[in-house]
């Protein structure tokens, strides 16, 4: 398969989705709604919607049944970024190649289209004209899941001791729970949803939430290595900035070498739970190889 | 009946259950739970949530089947008030009598907090080994609705419409919105999934939801009096704050007699719409009365 073109099309799926799910610019008050919207349409990969359909090809579900819960996903990814590049978190003005929520848009609305595009997310999953062939309990568990992933224990919970750690010596075993929480939880619940909505079998959800598991923590790693040695242009925002800020990371932790090593050894073991699915699995495959390779 | 008795009664109810539902400050990272506890039991009345539970009342439902929705409504109204008090917002060193979230745990720590209350609202509603007994469909038009209240066109359309009128010139039905939706939708909301949840008719849904509608922006311009003749020691926070920040208020559009005048026509309206009620709504009857008289 062509990763590439998979991707360009599922991309065109949510982005689809999204413009037609989101309220509009011109929607009362218009000022959230620009601000909410000048962040999701920001170049984003959509990396998270295109793995929740993944996985839902992986055990046989319909895109279609999945598209309100990949869109989901994006805009609470898209809100914990508007939040994190605030003045009182990480500080920065650029994100994506454009000046940051909060530089356009101040602060107070920032915070706001933050909060918004999150509510807008459970609003969206449980929309009763939408997904109407999944069984409600069904969905229910999906939409639990996401939550607790975004939530205090889950992607909050890392983004907290991300924000502590800064500056201190900190253990390895905390190392890795920043990472696994601060961006896997979020990649891995992704997975583990959109393998629900797509009506996996206990032993497929098992499975592939052993693969987003290694996958979101290898994703972080790569993320650490790409502000280590990117550049401003090719990643649109600043980079050696962990290091400024005293962050916790894997580079500074155990060097480039030694972390290229790990990240290809957490793929590996990815890949290695994908071993009983057959070629529906094929676009999961290629996107963890990918993980390794991305650049930007 | 007692009002007070009854208040005690729910809040004891409502505070039991989020002792036993929300993660305790001990669960890991200890920071962001011990922040969302401070501000969570820091003494609110729990107007929503015993709303939702008497709106259920009035339909003939079981308090057991509203409780996580009267919890997560809680939690919403808790993170909409750490927000509103930060730096960039509203600015606010006190509430309910206590420092703000911010000015204890620092800024970063008060949004994060914030972000995981709102999460861990719709994690409570679709926890599947909650509310066992409500149909899943059913319970999901109540998060849509909760969902579609607290946000970008609810009540943080609202708030964004509040800080942005500040110190301008507005016009009374720009006034009438920023109300009924920076305070009022998730007050008529909770009036409004509480029914559903306890199995409201079609009918007594509208009722209620007219009701909830006009109690909701009542409550603000009391809100409003409040600010304008209360005393910071009742209140726990500051107060002659609107007038400084130049906020639009119904005491400075109508003068202070009018907005008196304004609110009971306000709470008259909401009771005529329980008029085809039996005696099972008399909590909301004597709840849209005590919201006139208020101090606190």
């Amino acid at each position: 398969m062509n990763l590439g073109e998979y991707f360009k099309r599922r991309q065109r799926l949510v982005d689809r989705a999204l413009e037609r799910w989101v309220p509009g610019e011109n929607e009362f008050p218009p000022q959230v709604h620009q601000a909410m919207r000048y962040s999701l349409f920001a170049g984003g990969k959509r990396l998270r919607p295109i793995l929740a359909l993944a996985a839902a090809d992986a055990v046989g579900g319909r895109p279609v049944d999945v598209l309100p819960l990949a869109c989901a996903l994006e805009l609470i990814h898209t809100y914990s970024l508007i939040h994190d590049d605030l003045p009182s978190m990480d500080n920065d003005d650029l994100r994506r190649g454009k000046p940051t929520s909060h530089k356009i848009f101040g602060e107070a609305l920032a915070i706001l289209a933050g909060d918004a595009l999150l509510t807008e997310a459970f609003h969206l999953l449980t929309r009763p004209e939408l997904m109407r062939d999944i069984p409600p309990a069904r969905r229910m568990r999906a939409i639990c899941h996401v939550a607790r992933a975004a939530g205090s224990t889950g992607m909050i919970g890392g983004q907290v001791l991300d924000m502590a750690a800064q500056g201190k010596e900190i253990e390895t075993h905390l190392l890795e729970y920043i990472h696994s929480h601060k961006t896997g939880a979020l990649i891995a619940a992704s997975v583990y949803a959109g393998a629900i909505l797509g009506g996996g079998s206990a032993r497929e959800l098992k499975a592939l939430n052993g693969y987003g598991e290694k996958l979101g923590l290898a994703f972080q790693v790569v993320d650490d290595l790409l502000d280590v040695q990117g550049e401003v242009k090719k990643l649109g925002k600043a980079v050696r900035k962990d290091k400024t800020q005293g962050k916790a990371t894997y580079p500074a932790f155990f060097g480039i070498a030694e972390s290229h090593r790990k990240a290809e050894a957490l793929i590996g073991e990815a890949l290695v739970f994908l071993k009983s699915f057959n070629g529906r699995a094929n676009p999961l495959r290629e996107i963890a190889k990918f993980i390794l390779q991305r650049t930007t």
